[in-house]
C-alpha cells in the first residue's frame, strides 16, 4: 500500500491555514499508514504565497490552479478558495483523476453541485467536502448517541448559527478577504456560509428534510467597495436567514443564522429533543455536550454536562491529551483530514462526500427559493 | 379614596392558587392604599371549593359565576377558569360594571377577544389580562433597557417556550385538570397556552409584528379520555408550533413552543440582538438577565449575568429581601396584582389590558391560520 | 389535639419579616393540623412596631420581651432580635415553659449556648434554631442523597459563603440596622453570621468535625458610628474567616467566608466529593443541585444540573407549583416553620434543635480561638 | 543573529509530547526569527524512543542524558523527565553552558532548587521553568487586568486544583507511567504536581506569600507495585493538600488540591476578589475569564463571561484563528515555547525562570512542613 499522498492546496487564506495545519498534525496524533506530503500550494499573489508556503512547509507553489492540477506529482487537490471557484476546480481535478477535498459550501448552488458530483462519480476519485463541525468530538458523540437509540423518536431539531462580524456598516464588500459579502463570489450570504453547516449536521444527525419555509434579510443594503472605498455597491447576500422544516421522520426543525447577533462570535448550536432524551451543543463551548437522559432516576436526572475529553470513551480524544484537557477549533480540521486518511486506508466511504454536499446544497437552494417566494418548498 | 376592593375569583385550579396567593401577599410587600378583600370564590364542586376557600381565606363561595357577578358586594371579577369560559364571564362582568382581571390567553380566538374588548370599553371598567411573565423582574428590566436605548436598532428577536409534560401517550384528554389538551376548552394547544406568552412579551419588548409564517404539529393524535380511559378521542390541539415573523421595526423573529422537549420544564426564553447589545432571558433561571454591552471596553466585555435582585436598582426587588436572595414563580403573580392596584391608585393604564390581550390573540390567530394554510399571514 | 399555637415574635427587622411571612404561608401550602396564630410581636420602637404588626397581621404588640414571655396567651417565643439578646430570652422563655424558635447563630459563644440548651432541656420545651439553608429543597435533597449512600465514602467537603456588602469604608457600625458590625451585639463577624450556616450544613451533611485551624481578618479596622458619624469606632468583628478541618469520618474540609468578595451577594456554596459521586450547591442558583454520578455510564456521565422543582420527587416541592417554577429565599423560612409544625404534630425531634445549634457554636468558638492562637483546635 | 536553536529533549512521556508539539507549532503561528530545531530526544527505552522521534521529527536519539548534554550540537536542554532527575540534569546542562527549559515542579524541594538556580546564574544561561498555565490567554489577561489596576486592592485569592484520576485503589504505584505516586520520584504528591501550579499563578498574580498553614492527607495508604502487582507498597505522597495563606499585600489566600474529587478532571481554578472587581478562572472552561467590574453601571453589572478569543484584544489570540474559535490545552505549551523564543530574540527576562520556580518551591516546602507540624510557616 502507498504510504504517502501528495497534496496540492488551492487557496492560502483562512481555510488554507486550517488545512495546512491539519496535514501537519494529523499523522502526529493519529496512527496513519498514509502520510500526506505538502507538495504544492496555489494562489494568485506569488509573494504572499511563498511566505505561506515557507511557513507551512509546502514544497512548491503555483499561481494557476490549472497548472497545479496538471502536475503529475499531485494526487489530491484540496480546495480552499472562494465558493465561485469550487466547481471549475473540481471538474478539472476529477477529469485529471485527482482525489478531491473541497471546502464547504460545495458550490454556489445545487446545479453546480450536481455537475461536481457527476464528475467525481464518473472519475471514480475519492472525494470529501469539509464540513468540519461533524468532527467536533461532542458532535460525533451526539451522532453515536442517536445511532444507539439514546434519544428515541425525534420530535424537534433546533439549530442556530450566530455571528456578529458584519454589523459595522463601514465593513467593505468584495476583494480577497471580504468576498463572503459579495454574492458573485460567495453565491449567498449566511445561507451558504453558516446555514450550510447547520443543514449538514441536521441531515447527518436527524435525516432528510422533507419541506421547509424560509425568510431572509439584508440589513445593510449598501457597502463601500473594498477595492475603492469611495464607491459603494448594493449588498446582494442574505445577512440573516431562518427557516422552519419538517423532517422525513416527522420531526419539526427550526434553523436560524445571522451575522447580526451582537456578542455571538461563532455560536453554532443545535438541540435535539427525542422521546427518551435531549442533547444540546454550542460550539462556543465545544468540549461539552449537554444530555438529558429521561430514563435516568427521575429524582436525580437533569441536563448533564458531558465533558467530551475522555480518551477511552469519546471520539478522537484517545489521540490527544488526558481528561480535563480540551481541544480547539483547529482540531476539527485535523480530524477531518485524519478521517479522510482512514477512509483511504480502509477503503470506506468518505463522509461527507460530494454527494452529501450536494444534498445540503439542495436544502440551501430550497431555503433561498422559499425566502424569495414566501412559500413552502418540497425537497 | 376607597381603600379596599372586593374580589370575586372564578376558578380554583392552578391559576386560582397563584392569584389567591397574590392577593394575600401583594399588600404585605408593596405599599398599597387599596387593599384587596377576598370576598368570594366560585367553582363547580362545592366540597373542593370550600376547602380551597378555607385554605386561602375567601369569605364565601359561589358555584355559579353568574351569581358571583350579580353580587353587589363584588367589585372585581378575576377569571382563572378554562379559556372557553373567558368571553362569557367578561361580557357579563363588564355589563355588570365590574372591574376585570382575566387569565391568558384572553380568549379562544380574536373575534371573541374583540367582543370582550368592546364590552370593557363600553362599560369603562378597569381591566387587565394576566400575562405574568412581564412581571419577572429580569423581564421588566429588559423592557427598561430597550426603552433606554441600550440595544439600539433591533435585528433579531428569538423566543422559545419549551415544556415536556404531555409526552406520555397515556396522559388523558379533557376533564377538570387536563382541559388544556381539549381543543374545545382550550381553543388551541401550545399556541394559546405558551406562544401567547412569548407573543405578549415580543409585542411589549419589540413592538408590532407585521407578518408571519407558521407550522404546527400534533405528535400524539389520539388519547384516552380522562372521564373514561377505556375510550379515546382525537387530539385536536397543536402539540408544537413555530413561526417566523417580521416585526414592523424591521427585525426578524423566530418563535417556537412545544410540550415535547424532554427535560425542558418551563423554559420560556427570549434573546434580542440589537446594534448596541444583546439581552437573553430564560425563565428556568428567572433571577438572571444576560446582557452583552457592545459599548463596553472591547477587551473586557462579554455576556454579563445580571443577577436581578438588587433592591435599589431592579424592578420590584426593593420590596422583597436583599441582594443574593432570589424570588420565584409565584412572585410574578404578586407583581401583577400589585401593578393592578397601582394602576387603580394612580389612575394609569393597566398593562397589559384586554386590548393588549386582543392584539396577542390576533397574532395567535394568524399563527394558527398560517399553520393551516402554509402561507404568510399579514397583521 | 390542639389545632393552633400562639406565637410571640421578638424582633421586627429583616428576620422578623421572613418569619412573619413564613407563619402566614406555611399552612396555606403545607397541610398542617396545627396553625400558628400571630398573637404578638415585640420591639422597642412602638411606632415602627405597630406598622409592622399591621402589615403582617400580628394581633398585638409588646415593647418589652419580658412582658411577652409573661403573657399566658403566648405559647411559642420566636427570637429574631440581635445575637446578644438570644440567651436571656431563651432562658426566660424556657423557664416560662414556652416553646422556642431562635434565629442563628444560637448565641454569642458556646458557653452561652450551653446554658440555653440546659434550660430548654430542663424545661422540656420544643425548641428549634433556624438554620434556614437546610430547608432549601436542593440542600435537603443533598442530605437524602448522602443518606442513601449515593456519594459513598466522603473525601472532601468544601464550603464558601461570600458576600460584599460591607466593603465600603463609609458603612457605619452599630445601631439598630448595622449591629452585625458591632462585636458586642453580634459576638463575631462572618464567623457567627455566615460560617455558622456553613458549619451547620457541614455537620448535618458530613458529620462531626474533629479538628480545625483558622485565620481571620478585619480589613477595615475603623468605621464611623451609626449613632454619630462624626465619631469612629474600632471594628472588632472578623470581616473574613477561613479554616481547614478534618472530619471524624476522615474527610478534609475547607471553609471560607467573607463580606469582601466583590460581586458575590449571598454565595453560600458547598461541594462534597465522595467515592461514588460529587454534589455541588450554590445558593445564588438555589433551585439547582449539581450531581456527578460516577456509577453512570462513563461515556455519558457529567455534572447533572438537577432542577429541584419536581413535586413528585423533590423535598417540599409537591406543595408548591409545577416543574419549571422555581421558589426563592423566603421559602426556606416557610419550610422551617412548616417542619417545626410537623415536628409538633408528629412528636418527632425538631431539627436542628438548640443542641444542634450548640454544636455549631462549639465549632465557631474553635474557629475564633484558632484564628487568635494560630494553632489547631480539637473538638 | 542566530536564526535557529538546537533542542535536546529529555523525556518522551506526556510532557515530551506537549513540548515536541510546541516546538513544531510555535513558529508556524508566531513570527519568530529564531526557530527551534528538533535535534535529539533522550530516553531509556530505545525502541519506544525511536518511535517517538520518528513521530515528532526529532533528528536523533540518545539513551543517556549525560551524552545529550555533552553533544556540541545541542544548545538547549528541555527537561521533561520525572522530578527526581531535574536537579542533576540542570546542574550538568548549566555547567555545559546549555540553555535550559525545565518542567515543573522545578525540583523535589527548595534546597535542590536553590542549587539549580545558583548553577544557571553562575553559567549565565537562559532558563525557564514551564508553568504552562500562565500561558492560558485568559490567565495572561487576568495578569494584565491586575497590572492595570482593574481589581484595586486585593482582599482574597482562592485557588483549587482538583482531579480524580487516582481514586481507584487498584491503581499501582511506581514505574515509568505512574511515578507521580512514588514519593522518591515525584518528591511529593499533589503539592508538587498541582499546588505548584496554583502557587506559581498566585505569586505571579497576587505577589509573595508571607505565611501559611496547611493540612494534607493520603487517602489510600497502600497500593500494588506497577512492576509487580502481587506486591504492595506504602504510599508516601500526599493525595490531597490544602492551605491558608496571608499574602504580603494583606490579602487572604485559600488553596486546595486533590486527586480525589470525583468528576473534576483538571479543574485548575482561581478567583481574586479586589476592591474594584473580581476575576474568576476555571481551566475546564479555559477560553473564558469571568469578570465582575464594580465600576460598571450598578443596575447592569454582573459577572461577565469574557470569551478570550479576540485577536485584536487578547493575549496570544491574534496569532490563532478568529473570534468564536477556541484553543486547547496544548496551546499553553506552544505559548510557553514562543515566549521563550521572544525572550531570546528580545533579550528580556524569561518568565518564569528558575528563580521563580525556586520561589514556588519554597512555598511548596512550607506547605509540606506545615502539614507535618501543624503550625504556621513563615516565608
Amino acid at each position: 500500500m502507498k504510504n504517502s499522498i501528495n497534496v496540492g492546496l488551492v487557496g492560502y487564506g483562512f481555510m488554507g491555514r486550517t488545512h495546512s495545519n491539519a496535514y501537519a498534525q494529523a499523522c502526529k496524533f493519529f496512527p496513519h499508514t498514509i502520510h500526506p506530503v505538502l507538495k504544492a500550494v496555489c494562489g494568485r499573489d506569488p509573494v504572499k504565497l511563498q511566505t505561506f508556503a515557507d511557513n507551512w512547509g509546502w514544497e512548491s507553489t503555483e499561481t494557476d490552479w490549472r497548472k497545479l492540477i496538471e502536475r503529475s506529482d499531485i494526487e489530491l487537490i484540496d480546495i480552499c478558495s472562494p465558493n465561485d471557484t469550487h466547481m471549475d476546480i473540481v471538474l478539472a481535478a476529477a477529469k485529471a483523476g485527482k482525489m478531491i477535498i473541497c471546502e464547504k459550501p460545495l458550490a454556489k448552488n445545487a446545479s453546480e453541485a450536481r455537475l461536481m458530483v457527476d464528475a467525481v462519480k464518473k472519475a471514480g476519485v475519492p472525494n470529501m467536502v469539509c464540513f468540519n463541525y461533524r468532527r467536533v468530538p461532542a458532535v460525533t458523540l451526539a451522532k453515536r448517541m442517536i445511532d444507539e437509540g439514546r434519544l428515541g423518536r425525534i420530535f424537534h431539531y433546533r439549530a442556530k448559527y450566530l455571528q456578529d462580524w458584519t454589523m459595522s456598516s463601514n465593513l467593505p464588500i468584495g476583494g480577497p478577504t471580504l468576498w463572503r459579502l459579495d454574492a458573485k463570489a460567495a453565491g449567498s450570504g449566511v445561507t451558504g456560509d453558516l446555514l450550510a453547516h447547520s443543514i449538514d449536521l441536521a441531515l447527518w444527525l436527524a435525516g432528510p428534510i422533507q419541506e421547509l419555509t424560509a425568510m431572509s434579510k439584508t440589513f445593510i443594503t449598501n457597502r463601500p467597495l473594498q477595492a475603492d472605498p469611495s464607491k459603494s455597491a448594493k449588498v446582494e447576500i442574505d445577512d440573516a436567514c431562518a427557516f422552519l422544516a419538517r423532517f422525513k421522520n416527522g420531526a419539526l426543525g427550526t434553523f436560524e443564522s445571522t451575522r447580526y447577533a451582537r456578542g455571538r462570535k461563532n455560536q453554532n448550536t443545535f438541540e435535539i429533543n427525542g422521546e427518551l432524551g435531549t442533547i444540546a451543543f454550542d460550539f462556543e463551548n465545544m468540549n461539552v455536550l449537554e444530555y438529558y437522559d429521561h430514563r435516568a432516576d427521575s429524582a436525580y436526572r437533569g441536563f448533564s454536562k458531558i465533558q467530551v475529553w475522555d480518551g477511552d470513551k469519546h471520539p478522537y480524544m484517545g489521540n490527544w491529551w488526558v481528561p480535563g484537557c480540551g481541544i480547539g477549533y483547529e482540531h476539527t480540521f485535523i480530524h477531518a483530514i485524519s478521517d479522510f486518511l482512514y477512509g483511504l486506508e480502509q477503503n470506506t466511504k468518505l463522509c461527507p462526500d460530494l454527494e452529501d454536499g450536494y444534498k445540503t446544497q439542495l436544502v440551501c437552494d430550497a431555503v433561498l427559493a422559499s425566502a424569495a417566494s414566501g412559500s413552502w418548498q418540497q425537497l
